[in-house]
């Protein structure tokens, strides 16, 4: 096994996991590809997938799309913590505090056996929509909205935040976009999945944790920097000079290149066409066209391509959501992961605990506090 | 560096660290002895050692004290969330919530400067205890009771829990327990922490991962396990036969054992002494003889030795904390060291994001809904 914790490079692993192929020009999920899953499949679908390590019959994923509805209400002492909580609070902050919270009301909160925790796995998958959602309106001065059945659940996201029926293609969006965020095998929130599963916590700990892992900028806030920057140069004719003078201050650009994909990240080919598409429609083709000259002036001097995070950005914003929920709608998806990861630990534990490398002093001479 | 995530025996380490040294026969803090630190330190005194790399003067430890006392109220909204709590709730599924929403109440809970991380850690520091023992109360049926600042941390809690004035040996039994439950290394829950502030999340993001995973019972449940198992057994006579059942069903007795000290725990030889003078003093001689007679059987049958969970047990139990909250007093303790993690993973950070050896299906034929 590998000793590499840092580069997300290394071809052996720290553990063993039947989850997610990552390889270059290559994504599966439980061995299907990336570009059928998300052209062909409903996030539904994809949840079954990943949690049960095959493809649903129509019955099957009828079945789980109506215990997410069944699961799609917050209990009033959750609902009075969001009208307490100060508008200007982080949301990926609230989130998790909100996911943490669930589990007071669940009285089989601490059972992990596989299924009780596929029962809270879609307890949360159905709530977490419902929190991002109410929190978004509530510092609007809104009410909250319920789910309507009749919507599947990317459509049912996007109508309780803006109040609005999506149309087909936007809907189709955020599906695609759900399933592209679904899973990456070991990434930073996902290890903190496994480790705290691994001390045989419940899966409400362990999704927090994993949601409290992913609000650091360096994993799960690439995709509203960039967003932030096509806002800030808001000019085509604007991109290289400010590529240039952050390039020149040694500054990260957001969005470009990953340690596997180094010829280009599988997800982005077919976002980008619904991000051309949904810009058109909605009237910010100057947006897209800044994206694409951003896109194309680091490939040119910088050999890197554009990553997930640089595709869903526009699109998010192109759906109406705003840049400080791009983090909770990642969150949204990627909880489907997290809970195959939690399921997989669970069933082949051993607990994580490495060791570190001690560089510090030995054996000093200790002093009482009135001597010293 | 290491390649073993799990076995926590390796002698270099997945990452460097110069806060706790662990050896056979020996655990230093910053270079100190656990032994010296437990018997003349307060934990105020091993806080600051933790954050600060070195020992503190009078008043730096007065202003420390100081500090946690300034922050030692609870927010109104915080107290509204207590008494919407399920009386039944786990309490450390409770403490993983409040500690979560405390950040919401900080206007300044984002930034990850080290000024700005030690002033949240103090904010830390002083809610935990006061977020315990208000659950605590509140489920009781009873009001929260605010620390009384001549009183030493320790005592504050014993304080606040029970509404007694705790005597100087019980307020210096739970001084020795907090100091010995500091700091341990990259234990599972430290390592989570560690996982979260890799990306560049606050410490309230950290200290919450950190919790989720201490929940989990190969982690943090071991000294309560103890204590129910001394409370089962009951009588002096019943050791040998209910400990020949448990191995002989090959079930696990809780709070033996260490991958490092496999001679001993350090740490169990002072809080030992104090174990039995302090059930000697509460009429519970019937649970330590109980507990030695435990210790000697295991020691004899299978070579092993108590560590600090078996006799962190027995202190709590004569200190009055319910055994459901075991888990958070040591939270309450190992969120000192959690700190001194975050700010060392800050300030040399490398994201933690290994890879894991896929083990699954690879190119499966997809096939639409409507045919399978």
């Amino acid at each position: 096994m590998s000793t590499d914790l840092h580069s997300g490079t290394e071809s052996t692993g720290v553990l063993n996991s039947a989850i997610t192929l990552i390889e270059q020009h290559n994504l599966q999920y439980r061995g299907y590809k990336i570009e059928d899953l998300a052209s062909h499949c409903s996030f539904e679908e994809v949840i079954y997938l990943l949690w049960y390590q095959r493809l649903p019959g129509k019955s099957e994923v009828q079945n789980l799309e109506k215990s997410i509805g069944e699961q799609s209400s917050l209990p009033m002492e959750l609902q009075n913590l969001i009208n307490q909580t100060p508008r200007s609070a982080h949301p990926q902050a609230f989130l998790r505090t909100l996911v943490s919270a669930i589990a007071l009301f669940d009285e089989q909160a601490d059972d992990i056996s596989a299924e009780s925790t596929i029962r809270k796995a879609i307890n949360l998958i159905a709530k977490v929509p419902m929190i991002i959602a109410a929190f978004e309106r509530y510092r609007r001065g809104k009410s909250p909205i319920n789910p309507k059945e009749q919507f599947g659940y990317a459509e049912n996201f996007l109508y309780m935040l803006t109040g609005q029926q999506p149309n087909e293609k936007e809907g189709e969006a955020l599906n695609q976009c759900l399933i592209s965020y679904a899973e990456h095998e070991l990434n930073a929130s996902t290890f903190s999945a496994r480790i705290t599963a691994g001390t045989m916590a419940d899966v409400y700990s362990a999704v927090t944790a994993a949601l409290a892992t992913l609000k650091g900028n360096l994993h799960g806030g690439a995709n509203q920097k960039v967003m932030e920057m096509i806002m800030e140069i808001d000019e085509v004719a604007a991109v290289e000079e400010y590529l240039e003078k952050k390039l020149s201050k040694g500054e990260k650009i957001m969005g470009f290149g990953h340690p596997v994909y180094k010829d280009g990240d599988p997800r982005t080919l077919y976002l980008n066409k619904i991000s051309k598409q949904l810009c058109k429609e909605k009237g910010y083709n100057n947006y897209f066209e800044i994206s694409q000259k951003i896109a194309n002036y680091m490939k040119e001097k910088k050999n890197l391509n554009t990553n997930v995070d640089f595709s869903t950005a526009l699109i998010f914003y192109a759906l109406g959501i705003p840049t400080d929920l791009y983090t909770p709608v990642f969150t949204m998806a990627r909880t489907s992961g997290w809970i195959a990861h939690i399921l997989e630990q669970y069933s082949q534990n051993k607990m994580i605990r490495p060791r570190a490398s001690y560089t510090g002093p030995k054996d000093l001479a200790f002093t009482l506090l009135d001597e010293r």
